[in-house]
């Protein structure tokens, strides 16, 4: 196949109607042969950007998620800074459990709050399917504001919780280390547990189809808290969920599931229709493709500490990481989200090693 | 070898100089072959328990450490009521910093706070190895103590906590979800960062001697932050440590390593002479028996929330896990700490599901 052709082969009719000038992240999700490896950061539209926290420190929270010209100005700052190959929409996994009328409060430095936590067959028999569209009308207002400002240079990414994580935050009610009293609801109350995460798949499912319906070219499920449970129980309380959304959405756009500290389902998600996966830093590129069959793309996997490093030591060890997973079937990201004290220039360190990567004689 | 007989063999001259009555557990750390495996729970002398929450409503964690008559009391408690066939001291990781003259407070909901944490090379070079005989005798006291209430009935283990796990508390000074302070103090300035983890290891290994000497009958090094590097700063500032303390401590007692989170180095763990490895619960048996070759015995694995499961899905979950793993070359365990809520017909649940457990035919 002529590498250089490839971005202008006729576009998949499944997905991503118009034609975006960098494709390179589609073209990856693809598992195409490409010139380098797409870039992005997660959590790029962060707290480590100073034009973030100007904004940060006028607008609380869910007043940032929830108007569409600050969802938009936010989601593309980091590109004017760094140009990385994709934009994901700013919001909050959390605006699904909102949008399913369970109150969410957003402490500046605590985190998540849920005053009233689900914690009964009652609670779960009372939760609604919402109609996403009306509830989250705001996300497709700035998925399509953030569309004209991209000026279909770079694709954008939506998101979304897996149904196990979103239920981790709605029963325990505030982050957790180990998700005890969410994990004690499962094991003592299975069927309840159930009901909850199939109602918070179906509204995910109807959410995603809407954000790609508004204009995302691709989604990315966050499985933060699936790491927390044995391999047995990740395939029934979070697995099971994930797959029926890559299910849902794989006619409508590339699924690209992420789940922290989940190595031991990789093999078993390597299986699914997930255009990618999203691994993290406690894992070799190595064993990764190993679990994995060397056949999907994989996301990640930079420890975000580690951008801590010095510049030319992190420019060097993204440089090793994407020898080691091979320059094809890979999005360079990290292993999780970028921390809030990453200095500027070692963020620009870790995307510039990525653009300027070049395939060793 | 006939198994009945295993007991009354003539004892390893290398370690526990006296005879006791149920050695069960230290046959299995030898990779004996045993008649069924021995059960403890990490953390089982803890909250969970009435009578531990009757003495620390009275005295405060500090004081049931450092008074010999409370630690040891608390050591037996889990034993009176369960009969766990292994004792391990009642004390923390963090009295290690406190003897190197680093001031630590227990905030009873919050967790372990540092005033003055650690961010310097100057900070570092300050810091003195201490004579633990004094600055610990207490526990010297206390295992005393506990080894006569015990009879020599079972063994008792001593512990400490990894290198890599006293940095992070001590630099980043409390409790953490990324430990991001400690990992960038590594990452910034790795020389002050070894000289650190050096003098934490030199300490570590005088005190688990100390303990030996005193009377414990096998040592367990818990490496609780392990996980959050990846494997190849792993092996740099975790594991490479860890690894002295083994050697250091080989030849005066058997050595448990248990690293959370740490699956990704397991096989590089085999290979050292740790007597045994502590795996947590997100490996299967099956990859954890894979990773480590099959010869050395493992300590594990059941999740810890599963205990809020009823105690006849506790029992049977239990028997599934022995089975996976196979009966000999098996400490059971949790793969972690017992939590504060689980109820007592659960925990007992647990150890009597081990005590029953009868190989099938």
């Amino acid at each position: 196949m002529n590498v250089m052709n490839t971005r202008y082969q006729i576009p998949d009719t499944r997905y991503h109607k118009e034609m975006i000038k960098n494709d390179l992240f589609l073209r990856a999700l693809k598992g195409e042969t490409v010139e380098r490896p797409p870039v992005w950061l997660m959590r790029q539209a962060g707290r480590y950007l100073p034009e973030f926290i100007a904004l940060r420190d006028q607008y609380d929270f869910f007043t940032r998620c929830q108007t569409p010209e600050l969802a938009s100005e936010i989601t593309v700052q980091p590109i004017r800074r760094y140009g990385m190959d994709a934009a994901i929409l700013f919001s909050d996994i959390l605006v699904v459990p909102q949008a399913m009328d369970i109150e969410v409060i957003m402490k500046e430095n605590t985190g998540p709050f849920i005053p009233k936590p689900i914690r009964s067959q009652k609670d779960v028999d009372a939760i609604q399917i919402p109609d996403v569209n009306i509830e989250l009308g705001y996300v497709m207002e700035a998925i399509k504001m953030t569309k004209e400002m991209l000026n279909d240079d770079i694709p954008l990414i939506g998101f979304a919780g897996s149904p196990w994580t979103i239920l981790c935050y709605v029963v325990q009610g505030q982050g957790s280390k180990s998700y005890d009293i969410a994990k004690g609801f499962c094991f003592e109350h299975p069927a309840a547990a159930h009901m909850l995460l199939q109602k918070i798949t179906d509204t995910t499912i109807a959410y995603l189809k809407a954000k790609v319906a508004a204009g995302v070219n691709a989604v990315q499920v966050f499985d933060s808290w699936g790491g927390m449970l044995s391999p047995v129980d990740y395939q029934e309380f979070s697995w099971k969920y994930i797959n029926q959304i890559i299910e849902a959405l794989k006619d409508d756009a590339p699924v690209i599931a992420f789940g922290k500290g989940c190595w031991f389902a990789l093999e078993e998600m390597s299986k699914s229709n997930a255009s990618a996966l999203g691994v993290d830093w406690t894992i070799t590129p190595k064993m990764a493709r190993q679990l994995t069959g060397g056949n999907i793309t994989l996301q990640g996997n930079f420890d975000p500490s580690r951008l801590l490093s010095p510049p030319a030591v992190i420019k060097k060890m993204v440089t090793e990481m994407i020898d080691e997973f091979g320059k094809d079937k890979l999005v360079a990201n990290l292993g999780h989200g970028i921390l809030p004290n990453i200095p500027l220039d070692n963020a620009k360190a870790f995307v510039d090693a990525v653009k300027e990567y070049q395939v060793k004689n």
